[in-house]
C-alpha cells in the first residue's frame, strides 16, 4: 500500500516545475510530478534522488498517489494547454480537490476557469509565481488567489518553500477569483517598466557619455550596493561581466537589439486602460519592446536623421543624476502599479491588501528591491493609502530624487537620446501633482465638435454650448 | 403608388442622422429616416420641409419606402443597440440589401456582424463618419468598409455629400470587413493625440509663461494661419474667445479639468499593442484623460509637492519652440497612426491604400489639417512607404522642427510642467532613428532570469546562457 502518500502534485516537469518540487522536498514534503514526457519524469527522479519525490508519466497513477484533498499544480504554457490539462483532470479528481495554475495565464481566462470548476466542486487557484528557475528552486514569491478555505490545504507548503524577507515568507493569500494572476500581471508590468529604465540608463551611459562596458559594469555594481539595489540591477551587473565564450568581448554586444515579449506587460497596459489607471511608464516599455522589432526601419531612419549627440555635461554629474532618476522612476513605476491594484480591487471586489502584496514582493520575485521595503511600510502604516506618492516618507524620498531626473531629461531631450520611460515617469509625476490640469480644454473641444457636453466647477449637471454662437 | 421611392434610409434621427439626410437631400437624393421616437421623425420632416425627405416611426413602412437594393444606415450608440437594430432589420430586408453602421463600433464587433449578415445574404458596412454635427450637415469625411461590389449602390450618394479637399470628395472605399471602422478608430486615436498636444501647449503657456487667455487666443489664432493649421486649433481659437454667458470671463475657466472619453482612443492604444505598433503619443493621451479623473488625489499631491516653476526663458523663444514642437509632434502622431494602419493592413488583409486614407482625412473630419496634404503626397509618391518619417519631404519638415521640441522639453522637464505627449513624441522619434537600441540588454535580462533565450547578430538560432557560470 503505497497509494495516496504525496502531499502535492505538479503537472509539467520543465525546469520550473521540477525545481519547485525539489524545493518542497527539501522542506520535507513528499511530492509527485507528472509529465507526458517520460524523460522529464525520469529527470525529476534523478534530480530528486534521496528525497521523497516521485515522477509519473501516467496521469491516473499520479493522481491516485496524492493525499486528499488533492493539491495539483500545473506549470504549463498559458492558453489552450491549461484548458486541455483541466479537461484531463476533471474526470480523475474528486470534489474538494484543488487545481493550481502557476503559469502566466490571462486573468480573464482564470475567472472563467474558476467558475467552470466551481460547478464541478473543484477549487481553481490562479497563482502568480515569480523568481524564474532559480527562485523556484531556492524560494520564489507566490501570489495565490482563489477560495480562502481551500487555501488552507496548501498554505503550509507554500509558506515553507517561499523566499523570505526579514524572515517572513513571500507568499500570502491574495484574494478571490483571478486576483492572484491579476497581481502577477501587474508585477510583470512593473518588471517591464524597470527593465526599460535600466535599458535607458545603458543608452545614456553608452551613447550619451561614451562609457565602456567596464565602466558601465562598475556603475551597476555600485547601484546594487545603494538605494536602487534590486534584482534587475544585480543581474545587469553580472551581464556586463559575461564574455562571449572564446572571445574577449561581452556577450551582450553580440545580442540582437530586438526584444521579445510574452505579453504580460502588454496585458498590464491594456487592462490599466480599461480600469482608467494611468500607467505610462509601463506603456512606454511596451512601446519600446515593439519599436525594437523594426530594425530595418530604424537603420534607415538613422541614415536619414543621424545619431544623437553626446551629453553636454560633466560625466560625474550625469551619473549622479542618472542614479537619482532611476531611483525616482522606479518608485513611480511601483506607484503606478499599486494604483492599478487599488482600482482593480474596487472594480473586481478583490479586497487586496496592498501592504501584503508589497511584502511578498520584497524577496524571491523579479521586481524585488530595497524600495519595496519602503512601500510595504507605507501601506502598513496606512492600509487605505490611496496613492503611494501621497505617503509622507515616500514623498521625502521622491522629492529628493526628482531633481536628478529633471537634470537628466533636460540633457537627453536636447541631445536626442531616447529616454521614453524616464520621461513618462516624470510626466506622470508632474501631471499627478497638478491640482488643475489643462483637461478643461479637452472637454470644451469635445463639446464643440461632438456635443459631448462638459461639467462646470461648483455646479451640478452636464452642459452643452454652441461655441460658435456669439 | 408612392412606395419604394427613397434612395437611402437612415435609422436613428438624432442631430447627426438628421443632418446627414438633409445633406443628401440638398444633393437631390430622395431620402427617408426612421426613429422609434415619433417626435424625432417629425423634427426631420420639419427641418426637411421643401426637400425630398420623409420621416417614419414605423419600421416596416420605412423599409418598404426604400428602392432596392436598399441602403439602410444606422447612427445609433455603439454596442448592444446596433445588434438590436440589426435583429429588427433582418426579417424586413431582402437579400442583397445593405446595412451601414455609421457609429463608432468596435471593429471586432463589426467583423462579427459582417460574417453573421453574410450568411443571410445581407451586406454589412462599418463606416467611420467624422466631422460632428456640422460635418454631417455640410460635408463629413467618411470611411466605409465592406463588400466592394455592394459599395457601388451608395458610392454616388456618399461622394456627393462628402467634404471636399482640392475638389475631391473625402470618401473612398476603404477595404473589406471591418476596415472602415478600424480606420476610423485610428483616426480617433490620432485625434486624442493632437488634442492632448494642444492641452499641453495651453499648460505651457498658462503655467510656464503666465500668459492670459487673450494672449493664448492670439497664439492659437496665429497658429491657425500657418503650417499647424487644423480643425482642432481652429476650434481652440474659438473656445478662447467664448465668454461664460452673462460674465466677463471665458467659459473654459469654469469647466472642470476632468476629461471624459468614449473609448475609441483607448481601443486604438490597446489594439496597437496587439499589432506591436508603437503608438506612445496616443498612449500618453489616454493616460492623461484617465489621470484627469483623479481630481482629489491631484489636489492632495499638489499640496505635498507644490506647483511648477515658470519657464526660465524668453517668452518669444518659448512660443517659437512651442509652435515647432506642436508641428513636429503632430506629424509624429500621424506617423504613428499610419504605421499602425500599415500593420493592420498586413495582419487583417485589409489592403489599405494609405494615400487614399490620408486624402479623405484632408477635409470634413476632426483631424483635418494642412499636414495631411503632405502625408497624402508622401503616400501618393510611394504607395509602399513603410513609415511616414522615411519620406524625404517629411524628413525635411521634421528635421527643421525637432529643435524646437528639444528646446521646449529641456525647459518643461526642468520646470516641472507636465508635457507627456510632447515627450512621448520626441522619445518615439529618437528611438525610431536608433539603428541600435539598448534592447539587447532587455534580451539578456530575460534570458538570465527566465531562460527566454536570445538571438545573436549574424547567427541564426536562439541561444540560452547560464549567465552566472564564469
Amino acid at each position: 500500500m503505497s497509494t495516496a502518500q504525496y502531499a502535492f502534485g505538479m503537472i509539467g516537469l520543465g525546469t520550473m516545475g521540477r525545481n519547485l518540487l525539489l524545493n518542497m522536498a527539501d522542506h520535507d514534503f513528499a511530492v509527485a510530478g507528472y509529465d507526458k514526457d517520460a524523460e522529464k519524469a525520469a529527470a525529476l527522479a534523478q534530480e530528486g534522488a534521496g528525497k521523497n519525490v516521485k515522477g509519473f508519466s501516467d496521469l491516473n497513477e499520479f493522481v491516485q498517489s496524492l493525499s486528499k484533498p488533492r493539491a495539483v499544480m500545473m506549470l504549463v504554457p498559458a492558453g489552450k494547454i491549461v484548458d486541455d490539462v483541466i479537461a484531463e483532470l476533471i474526470p480523475v479528481l474528486d470534489k474538494g480537490d484543488l487545481i493550481i495554475d502557476g503559469g502566466n495565464s490571462y486573468f480573464a481566462d482564470t475567472n472563467r476557469r474558476v467558475v467552470e470548476l466551481q460547478d464541478k466542486g473543484l477549487h481553481f487557484f490562479g497563482m502568480g509565481v515569480s523568481g524564474g528557475e532559480e527562485g523556484a528552486r531556492r524560494g520564489p514569491s507566490m501570489m495565490p488567489g482563489g477560495d480562502p478555505e481551500a487555501y488552507k490545504v496548501v498554505k503550509h507548503i507554500f509558506e515553507a518553500i517561499a523566499a523570505r524577507a526579514n524572515g517572513e515568507p513571500c507568499v500570502t493569500y491574495v484574494g478571490p477569483g483571478a486576483s492572484g494572476h491579476f497581481v502577477k500581471m501587474v508585477h510583470n508590468g512593473i518588471e517591464y517598466g524597470v527593465m526599460q529604465l535600466i535599458a535607458e540608463a545603458y543608452e545614456v551611459m553608452k551613447k550619451g557619455l561614451g562609457m565602456t562596458n567596464e565602466e558601465m559594469q562598475q556603475v551597476f555594481e555600485k547601484w546594487n550596493e545603494g538605494r536602487v539595489k534590486c534584482f534587475l540591477v544585480e543581474i545587469t551587473k553580472d551581464i556586463f561581466k559575461y564574455k562571449a565564450p572564446g572571445t574577449d568581448h561581452l556577450l551582450i554586444d553580440d545580442i540582437k537589439d530586438e526584444a521579445r515579449a510574452k505579453g504580460t506587460g502588454k496585458w498590464t497596459s491594456q487592462v490599466a486602460m480599461d480600469l482608467q489607471a494611468p500607467l505610462p511608464t509601463v506603456d512606454s516599455s511596451v512601446a519600446m519592446r515593439d519599436m525594437s522589432k523594426y530594425k530595418q526601419l530604424r537603420v534607415q531612419a538613422e541614415g536619414l536623421y543621424g545619431t544623437p549627440a553626446q551629453l553636454d555635461a560633466n560625466r560625474e554629474q550625469v551619473l549622479a543624476d542618472l542614479e537619482s532618476a532611476f531611483y525616482f522612476a522606479m518608485i513611480v513605476s511601483y506607484a503606478q502599479g499599486m494604483h492599478m491594484l487599488t482600482n482593480a480591487s474596487t472594480e473586481y471586489n478583490y479586497d487586496l491588501k496592498l501592504g501584503e502584496i508589497a511584502r511578498i514582493w520584497r524577496a524571491g520575485c523579479i521586481i524585488r528591491s530595497e524600495i519595496l521595503f519602503d512601500i510595504t511600510n507605507a501601506y502598513t502604516k496606512n492600509a487605505g493609502l490611496e496613492h503611494l506618492l501621497l505617503d509622507d516618507d515616500v514623498k521625502t524620498k521622491v522629492s529628493g530624487a526628482v531633481g536628478g531626473l529633471r537634470g537628466l531629461l533636460s540633457k537627453t531631450m536636447a541631445a536626442g537620446i531616447a529616454t521614453p520611460a524616464f520621461a513618462a515617469s516624470l510626466s506622470y509625476f508632474d501631471a499627478f501633482r497638478s491640482g488643475r490640469m489643462p483637461s478643461n480644454l479637452t472637454q470644451a473641444q469635445r463639446d464643440y465638435f461632438g456635443a459631448h457636453t462638459y461639467e462646470l466647477i461648483g455646479k451640478e449637471g452636464k452642459f452643452h454650448t454652441q461655441w460658435t454662437a456669439k
